[in-house]
């Protein structure tokens, strides 16, 4: 990609448009909202959401803006268990369903539709999506066959046991395209290198949207920790070539989900400008697990410690990229995933890209 | 008004000509300079502005650049007492008219009509206000009968007893809207409901730019304090109706003033960004009542608690209004200052407005 | 110059472009990285540049980008010694010339010429400067008649003793004014002016393209510093004038150099927004005084004093001329250095300058 598509305004104008308010994005774990009339103020590139588990069980979303004024029906970034959905500035009150139940001194009632507008929305293996435009494609067919992918790990099953969130001063795309690559590892993450050959991996052959790889352990190493031990268990689905892989996949725009034999680690982006991206990383283990006792910290300390090799990373990238006289490289063979990401990138910048913006072939 | 209008960095740029720097905006106390020489530095709508009180008593507002090459003649925020005005940066020297009386090491003197750029000023019960543009109509047209409206209270003689400055995360327009309503107040105010009834009150039919109402103390309470009580004592000249009322003014754009029985509170709006907006409160006592050593910190805890619940309902549509998905809903029957007030920005915008901005039916 | 120059976004990134992109900038003393093999990541007008010591002890400059990803080669604001460049991110080496020495699992190399892009850069004095460009006429005609003026101090052999970095919020042409005129030290420099005359010198008849001029050290004092003692010594090759004189010389777009009798202080400005520069100033001795054991406080403390005071009085214009309201008034005869800078501005802007600007007469 050119620099432009790193460091422009407009570009990032054109993405959060383009992809995250036109893509599935994914906001989270569902069992956040366990009991009905649970209730959470969520962000989509700078849209309120409001998440809510109903009467019978189900998870709707909504736009967070009261139908009144505007005014959000729960905080951004707070949660709150109630029977009712209830606006604090009037006190309009709408039911579960988003259905407006009472106007108060409105005599007679508004005959308006003034109930609250939902967002489309769709769980996947225990993620929360939501297609603010209602216009992409069934989120089925963007996971594809991520979703065998996966199943053995049965996601759908593991419990949050950490999280931890990072402000990145890089755009988006550097901190997605760093996942897709291993040949960084070496120079970048000597513990990591330490527990995990760093080449001599795969790509997988991926229907749908997502992107992944897979890469060895090291014989000495149990799991991804800093000495390789961890705990003495793996998930039991999973056959004899995974477990000894550690699983890296992208599911577009911004989840990565990377799974080791005995647990997962996702991160979640969320642009916030063009130099600047939070990224929530949540560390998921099984219940079985969990409830033996294990302490997780051998996960949470080692992917930590990566995570901010990673960041430094991007951000020094960022700074490279930026003010003139970059001019990108070619790819090494370990980064055929990143060449097949920025080909699709800039064949959606052609479509229907920014204006001007032409970003050229990619290698 | 539809999303834009509160999100726009383009409206509110708009605003900030049109209204800003085109109407009387109110700048503070007069009496904050009492003393022939004192002078003070003040801002419009990031204009500098110097008010002087001059050797005849008169006060005087210029442009706050020196016309040698801009220096702030007095520093914004600070007052200074001298006997002309005085620039640090190479001490150019003007009379307290404003005309230049000295240049040093200028021979001859420099020819040019060197004065200060004068700023259209006028004074209204004890307020200042300034028209930067000089084009807007005389301000006693502006305020219309607000003056007899606020005549009994006697505003040109009461003292600040206190002031309190907030920086409020929400466009200027919004803290207006939630002004020119009590419908929030239930549900947004518990203390104001237990002391003065939300319902029930009058519009006053207004000559002039101004917009207000009026809502009744509540049996049980003297005035507008957490526990109702108050001084036994209230303004000499108000009717029977006002010593029972809480009265409600909109001197638009920014000046707020709230009439109780004992005393008056005014929040002046000050504009920062599409999404910020500093507001500067006031709290006004009669002479006699602080002199008999009256307290006045019932008044101040009041407001400043209702402010804050005020500035956080504010902030919240801001955010709700913000990211798409926001539709502007039915207002109430209790709303109706709040339409008129929003027929007339609609007015405005769509006879000279930012291009490309049709606000739309106000409904 | 109208006010649109000092805080239009638009006429700032033209400048940017037009004079810290295709100017010779100074980035600072060439002793910095004194040892083969030292490096330094350093910034021009946000573009990233990596400062090298090569093996022959030549300085070498380059785009600070990995030619595989843009990854920096040294972060900004860091220097490392090292017998290569090495990219910290995946591993692609360099030599110190710049050539690329090893792609790490290219098999075979890439073919492409994936030198380090050099960058134009001189040396002149003891102060390295690029011109990012490539295009700006050679340094020693820029310099011009400077090289012999400064001579006598010889500056390629003093030592810095001190640094200061200051973050002004004002346009860089305004510290670049205040620099230029001593219209303004008896009124905003009481301390400097005890120990320097403020008026009765005069300019320099420059070749090149910088300015300057000089003024007396008033009689009691032997150079400056807040009591006007200092050391017991001069540069020696000073004739009997400058031995009594203080040299103010400014090399555009940036450089301050002012020479006293016994030491040298520059000021490199950085622009970083249309009304925000960092200053970073830098003290120069004789190695001969600094061994002699000469504590260089007394001139670190008088600048440091003075700097101050130029600094709130630059902001102070910066206010004053932001929000209308202002217009350039007549220069005092002792600003001629300064009318001289603005009609060379207004030249520059007149020939190709920011669509639209057209920054009218000087005067
Ligand atoms: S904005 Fe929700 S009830 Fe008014
Ligand atoms: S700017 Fe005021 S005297 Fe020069
Ligand atoms: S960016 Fe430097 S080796 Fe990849």
């Amino acid at each position: 990609m050119p620099a432009e598509a790193y460091t422009s305004d407009r570009v990032f104008a054109w993405e959060q448009e383009r992809f995250w308010r036109r893509d599935w994005v994914c906001l989270g774990r569902v069992d956040r909202l366990a009991a009905p009339g649970e209730q959470a103020g969520l962000d989509v590139a700078g849209a309120g959401v409001l998440a809510v588990r109903d009467a019978t069980g189900a998870l709707r979303t909504f736009r967070n803006a009261c139908r009144h004024r505007g005014h959000e029906l729960v905080g951004r970034g707070c949660t709150v268990r109630r029977s009712t959905i209830w606006c604090a500035y009037h006190a309009w009150v709408y039911r579960l369903d988003g259905s407006l139940r009472h106007a108060p001194r409105f005599d007679p009632p508004p005959d308006a539709d003034l109930d609250l507008l939902p967002v489309r929305s769709a769980q996947w293996r225990g993620w929360l999506f939501v297609d603010l435009s209602g216009d992409a494609p069934p989120l089925a067919e963007v996971v594809g066959d991520l979703d065998a992918v996966l199943a053995p790990y049965r996601p759908e099953t593991l419990r949050v046991v950490a999280t931890q969130a990072y402000d990145v001063a890089a755009n988006w795309k550097l901190v997605v395209e760093n996942y897709l690559e291993c040949y960084h590892c070496p120079s970048t993450h000597p513990e990591l290198s330490r527990v995990q050959r760093t080449d001599g991996g795969e790509s997988f052959r991926a229907t749908g949207a997502w992107l992944g790889g897979h890469l060895d352990l090291r014989n000495s190493a149990a799991t991804m920790s800093l000495d390789g031990a961890g705990p003495d268990w793996t998930f039991p689905d999973l056959d004899e070539d995974a477990v000894r892989q550690v699983r890296y996949h992208l599911l577009p725009p911004g989840l990565l989900v990377t799974a080791t034999p005995d647990h997962l680690v996702t991160h979640r982006l969320v642009p916030l400008a063009a130099d600047r991206t939070r990224v929530e990383c949540e560390w998921l283990f099984a219940a079985e697990l969990v409830d033996a006792g294990t302490d997780p910290g051998y996960a949470v300390s080692f992917w930590h410690t990566t995570n901010q090799q990673d960041w430094a990373a991007c951000e020094s990238v960022q700074r490279g990229v930026s003010g003139g006289g970059y001019r990108p490289g070619p790819l090494a063979p370990q980064e055929d995933l990143l060449h097949t990401f920025l080909a699709r990138l800039a064949e959606a910048y052609r479509g229907a890209g920014p204006t001007g913006t032409d970003p050229g072939p990619v290698r």
